[in-house]
């Protein structure tokens, strides 16, 4: 069958409403599910109302710094505007709104569900595991319907009124800056608020985790609101985008680009669609084990998507080449996640080895816990090359005479794209996590019994289980995606030579500028480029941690103040509650302000290294930064996972258990992982993303104005 | 004035052998020094014959690794023998050899020194801080002078015997091999030591540093020799080796390869001129700053090397621009390490910092720690950057006519040994620091007095400022080595490509191959090797650091062992000894043990790369090597200090001072510091290049026998 692209561009907004329709339903199945303890709607209320005050704060920020960006974009991208067709710069400013609107709503309706699932999942922990789950993981399902939703539409509808596939990039580039402001600001705000509960409550007054005196406790919880649902789905989105970008940018150069661009939206489409099968056939047997039934989901998904776009590639007519290059990122972003696992499973070795080592002290506790995280980034490492590695030699055959790199990079996309696929199903058992995680707060507050507590903790347990699975996975195809984004940036500098008139084309000084092919690590400024963007991704955790670090201290100090001038806080008085409120206040405003310096260093590196050193610097600069970028997410996320899980597996029993002296090493290892995993790790796939949008949508800037 | 060849590698020698003299006159100016207190001078015979125990058992580790090297090298390398000419496998063999034996010797002597001048310089502490500074620094710098002396003449030697520059590469890949024996094998060695020595003296049964009754107290006094001053010596001699190797071998392939070649070895002579003058320089009046005394003798060592090797520039008739190039290295490496002493310096604000966050508990110091470290990875990282691309553009425009890459790639390596020229200043400098740390613990267990203790005391300080800034340069200087090693690389792929028939040249299956000029990573086979290399570091870290830990388990359980069965040890009766030597024992035995692993893990990747995808994924995997390996030397090595320093500021008297909650933190902040800095951070300098060279010396073989 051949149908054009039309079909297919309709198609995936049917697909997209499908998946929209899928969130209605399952937000309206969980707000009729029953809720009737006051204390726990009380709490659940006081959460909801600050995880909106974070975000209504956040959406200003960002706010301020979009009109900024729209500015520029409007006078200087993608040429200036006095040089190159206005037009074309205010469709990039356009798409760059919409981009930054549509990863809006998304994060939205994800807060405004997971606030109201914990609620649903707490109360129904009373009446078995069953249900507690059905609510948590629906309502996670809403999140990742939402997100995989908007992101195809939005590309479609970006695609289908410009008809320009540099637009793609400023839409993702919108993409990236909400998830900068979102995962980066909310990494450090959730860490701020735990780090700080944990510090003030429990080490010094002595009180349970979860207390309602203490008034960091509804911070901490908003936290893993607006990190672990709203920053994760907002980094995902983001990852999601750049990979359709960067396979359209590239399929629209190609020899044939319509078929190209069907077969990305096609398979972008399948993608949604067999997630959305895959949450319905989540379920779980009254005593069923949580852990299995949410990876149970993910292979399930895995599966039909392998299923249908093999019967699309044969029904459409499309090149079993491009077909395998997308199987084969799936592939190895399974293998990479169960290599992630092993990491971080306290059935496994390095977690087993960990606990032993706190029973010496912290120190050995940490440099444990980091030698382990090392060791983890080499099979990603691999699994990430071998991927790459593989879907550039199968497709690089389909551009005979000479286009062979171009085929090559774009069957690196596709396995990006490949690998993304099923990012719905990933995003659904994320927000999973926190929901359950919530909700077991919300049954110690609300005093629901032991029996609801033990349910909640194993279903939080599972859902840090699966968390290392996904985020292995959700690193793998960021490393892919920027890869090729890499790809992306090149057709860029080509295209913005061709337009400056081919092989003629001179920059501001009069010199000549060809066309690349390439970088190469032995042309001194590349390498020059390589070291410098290297650095970027270890100077920008620095900053993410030292920024917890500060916002820390000024909540500790609101805490004590509190404790200090509230009568009867401390001692429990009926009737006097902390302010909530200002821990949050802090929190959020501290973490959009340390988060500012953090985001500028990368952006302005960029632009310094592009204006001294040109394109072949910035390509440098980019595959140093996916090099260095790519080791210190996986070292941190998983050393952090490690020392959480080893924190769990003590107080589980083991090694002394609870209130050991290897119990508070533990707790020290996981207080050092906690930013590591939760803020600076994490945050790093997007820095790399935002560092490589903005370098291609400079690139025609860079070629025109760099000093060498 | 023109001279040839030969009166430079005739000038080479004299000047070895004037360094040579320098040695000896300073060796015996030590041992005159008085020595007569009982005490000490058994102690100090305990450690010296644990530091022989140790250096004799790894060097029959090394003999028997040794063997099989040289039978590989003889059957294969550079072509396996039946292809090419033996005479040539047999020169490389044999320059291994002598490489290996040439570093023995010098870390011998630099051994057997350091276990005298600590004595020296104890003693003398009762009489003043200028004699005991003297009998330290002095001690130093016959280290100093053996290494730099011994690695120039090994050179000169070898270029002399052979006349041939691919033999050097056999010469410092001999070298390279004692060095990750010494520096990684010492390095566990002395990180189990002094880790044990703390955690089962000082934390379990509160008896004090450098006690008697510990078993693990010469150990750990042992540990200071082989790991700072044999490990450092030997490690330095690899670097420096391997830029001359990696200068040479480039030089010999340019355009005027004797003009070439006359300025390497002039300038690396004119480096040992001006730091045996610089040795001698060293002084200062009593009651002087040590650390003023330390730095001014680099300064002058300096300058004098810019101002003589302009005047040989200008007498010989030499080329400007490669001075240039070899100028812009030591100016680099001099701004590296002041920015790396901004890090570590306990009047900045990086320490300041951190001793605060000890206040707030462990996890804090840890966090923000790392995060200073990390940021301190920037500076260095362009600094090596700006470097690398000044002294390629400076060089580059010699090679007329399609050469530029070549000279470029020269200028590179003459940067590198422009950096390591006042390297015999920086081994006296750092061999300084553990004579001086030995002579501390010497006064404490001779009871020598307070005032001496004070003395020593200062000393040391003076040392770990120092060392924070020759580690930088060290690290930087590895950097640029490396980089030229690179470009050796190259140079040995192509020469093989031109014995293997030129533009008719076939692999072993009949492929043809062709000339590399360089590595494009947007070929997916360099984007492999590229993420493969960069993750070998950190788990070649991991590794070493996983050593420390299993091997301090093992001296903890024999400390507990002899506590509990030599009766009255505890108790400190007269006359009951610890038995000493089977600590000592254990750390050899697990320091070898636990460093083969993490080795051969690094050589065999190296193959696994080279036999899958050929020349061009080993450089990317090189490149990827260098670039993760730079950030991860500097970030442990770094954090480390600046933990050792936060710890000491703590101690002397600030943010609560010894005892308080904030020491307790900061020890253990140290604790994680130790292995990052001592163990792991300075071997990774030592695994690039091993890495480096076995892949240049494997061109042949991976030209003609790679799958891809």
């Amino acid at each position: 069958m051949r149908f054009d692209l039309t079909f297919f561009h309709v198609a995936s907004i049917v697909i997209s409403v499908l998946a929209f329709a899928t969130a209605v339903w399952l937000y309206r199945w969980v707000v009729s599910q029953p809720s009737s303890n006051k204390r726990v709607a009380e709490v659940g209320q006081l959460i909801k109302r600050g995880a909106n005050t974070f975000l209504a704060k956040e959406y200003k920020a960002l706010l301020r710094f979009s009109i900024v960006a729209v500015l520029l974009i409007l006078v200087f991208l993608p040429s200036p505007i006095w040089k190159g067709d206005p037009v074309i710069n205010i469709t990039m400013a356009l798409s760059y709104i919409f981009g930054t609107v549509f990863s809006g709503i998304a994060g939205k309706i994800g807060i405004s569900i997971a606030t109201i699932a914990n609620v649903k999942s707490a109360e129904a922990a009373t009446k078995g595991i069953k249900p507690s789950f059905m609510a948590g993981y629906r309502g996670g399902a809403v999140m990742g319907m939402a997100v995989v939703g908007s992101s195809l539409l939005g590309v479609t509808l970006v695609l289908l009124i410009t008809g320009n596939t540099t637009a793609l990039l400023g839409f993702s580039f919108g993409a990236s800056s909400l998830a900068l402001f979102a995962k980066a600001g909310g990494g450090i705000f959730t860490k701020t608020a735990d780090v700080s509960a944990d510090l003030a409550g429990k080490v010094e007054l002595g009180i349970p985790e979860d207390d309602p005196r203490n008034p960091a406790v509804i911070a901490d919880n908003v936290g893993d609101n607006v990190g672990d649902v709203a920053g994760m789905g907002a980094d995902l989105f983001d990852s999601n985008v750049a990979s359709m970008a960067a396979a359209l940018v590239m399929a629209a150069s190609l020899g044939n680009p319509e078929e190209n661009m069907k077969m990305v939206l096609c398979y972008a489409g399948i993608g949604l669609l067999a997630s959305i099968i895959g949450v319905f056939t989540a379920n779980m047997k009254e005593g069923g084990d949580p852990t299995r039934a949410l990876n149970t989901n993910t292979y399930v998904t895995t599966l039909l998507y392998g299923v249908l776009t093999a019967i699309a590639t044969y029904a459409f007519d499309f090149n079993w080449r491009i077909w395998g290059a997308s199987a084969i990122g799936l592939f190895v972003g399974t293998i990479i996640g169960v290599a992630t696992d092993y990491f971080t499973n306290d059935k496994k070795k390095p977690v087993r080895m960990v606990a032993k080592a706190c029973e010496s002290g912290p120190a050995f506790t940490i440099t444990s816990g980091v030698s382990y995280g090392l060791l983890s980034t080499l099979p990603a490492m691999i699994g990430i090359g071998i991927s790459a590695l593989a879907a550039y030699k199968i497709v690089a055959p389909l551009g005979v005479g000479g286009n062979e790199v171009a085929y090559g990079m774009f069957g690196i996309s596709m396995a990006a794209v490949g690998m993304l696929s099923i990012v719905g199903m990933i995003i659904s058992n994320d927000a999973y996590g926190p929901i359950v995680d919530n909700a077991r707060g919300l049954v110690e507050m609300g005093d629901l019994g032991d029996e609801a507590l033990e349910i909640t903790d194993s279903l939080d347990s599972a859902g840090n289980t699966v968390k290392a699975v996904t985020k292995g996975f959700s690193i793998g195809a960021a490393g892919l995606t920027v890869i090729a984004l890499l790809g992306a940036f090149i057709t860029e500098v080509n295209d913005a030579i061709e337009a400056l008139g081919g092989a003629n084309a001179v920059d501001a000084f009069g010199k000549s500028v060809e066309k690349i092919t390439g970088f190469d690590v032995t042309d001194p400024i590349v390498f020059f480029g390589l070291l410098v963007g290297a650095a970027i991704p270890p100077v920008f955790s620095a900053m993410l941690m030292l920024g917890v670090d500060r916002n820390a201290q000024r909540m500790i100090a609101e805490i004590h103040r509190q404790f200090k001038e509230i009568v009867g806080l401390k001692e429990g008085k009926p009737g006097v509650e902390p302010e909530y409120d200002k821990c949050i206040e802090i929190a959020t405003e501290g973490a959009l302000k340390e988060l500012v310096p953090a985001g500028l260093m990368a952006i302005v590196s960029t632009l310094i290294v592009g204006f001294v050193g040109g394109v072949n610097a910035v390509g440098g600069f980019i595959t140093g930064n996916i090099v260095s970028g790519l080791i210190f997410a996986l070292f941190m996320s998983n050393s952090g996972g490690l020392w959480d899980n080893t924190k769990k597996y003590i107080e589980a029993g083991n090694n002394g258990g609870k209130n050991s002296e290897a119990h508070k090493a533990g707790v020290v290892g996981d207080t050092v992982g906690d930013p590591f995993k939760d803020t600076a790790g994490p945050s790093i796939n997007t820095q790399i993303t935002v560092v490589t949008l903005v370098a291609s949508m400079l690139a025609t800037l860079f070629l025109t104005f760099s000093i060498f």
